[in-house]
């Protein structure tokens, strides 16, 4: 069986959205998106407001209720009866979320065992035949067929082979 | 660099040392070694008593107490500077272990930083040059120079070369 290594946020989980829609509604302020292209989200948000984004970030609950990708559930449901998925996470940076992103995950994708979630710091330390990820650091270690997940921080790499949707990751490995 | 995988439980860490004690004190029946020899420490508590062990290692906070394995800091902290080290636990099985696994390794390994903790499920997704681990189940898939740390539950084990402690591996790895 082929390994599929799937990310979580901006992948499967939405941590973006939900930071966006909280922060408009507390302070509301203007976020740029042309900044995100430098490779991450968080410096989209005003730069007077970069540490209340981080605070949320690290603390306990915040990747316990997150909006879950369209169509990701679905797609995955039936790609974990053709391949070896895992959820791999870089999400020891953040202590609080590791309970949370194992709690999440359980929920929302109920067909997936505790065997299949990697959390870790650095995914260099993962193999396996295709990797779908959001970020550039993640892929670019990796030893088998790397696909770049859309996301707003990401849509001016090139070079990369894309998955702009859970449609198209469906088209692409249940086909 | 090299990267080296380390394991905690049973090679830095101590839990069944911690757990025994623990029983001896409250419960104080007899713990049957011999049991151990078929791959898993918890199996040498009395069989009316596994239950009690399992809530215990399924807690907050016992995995954030543990006893450090001798010389283990020493050893290790001097092949950080050679080697790229990676410690790597199976603790998805246990979700509350979790950040306690996190906090107790920066408690003692202060030299190590996140990047180098990954918690999973299955360690068939890591690879590396060298793994150090006490179980067969985690050493089997992979790809490079496997050391079977030695430990109560895998005294009967041949076919493997092993690491009996923490001076045997600064023998192997910084001479």
């Amino acid at each position: 069986m082929q390994r599929v290594i799937v990310d979580m946020d901006e992948v499967i989980a939405d941590p973006m959205n939900e930071m966006i829609d909280w922060y408009r509604r507390h302070y509301g302020g203007q976020i740029d998106y042309e900044k995100m292209l430098t490779g991450s989200w968080v410096v989209g948000f005003p730069e007077e407001h970069h540490h209340l984004v981080m605070e949320r970030l690290l603390s306990p609950g915040f990747f316990r209720h997150l909006p879950v990708i369209k169509d990701s559930v679905e797609v995955l449901e039936e790609m974990n009866r053709k391949y070896e998925i895992f959820i791999v996470s870089a999400a020891t940076e953040f202590p609080n979320s590791l309970k949370d992103k194992l709690d999440w995950l359980f929920e929302h994708f109920p067909f997936l065992g505790w065997r299949q979630l990697t959390l870790c710091g650095d995914k260099s330390i993962v193999h396996g035949d295709f990797m779908i990820d959001d970020h550039l650091k993640n892929l670019k270690h990796f030893n088998g067929q790397k696909y770049l997940f859309t996301a707003a921080h990401n849509l001016g790499v090139t070079g990369y082979e894309r998955i702009n949707n859970w449609q198209e990751a469906a088209k692409i490995f249940l086909q």
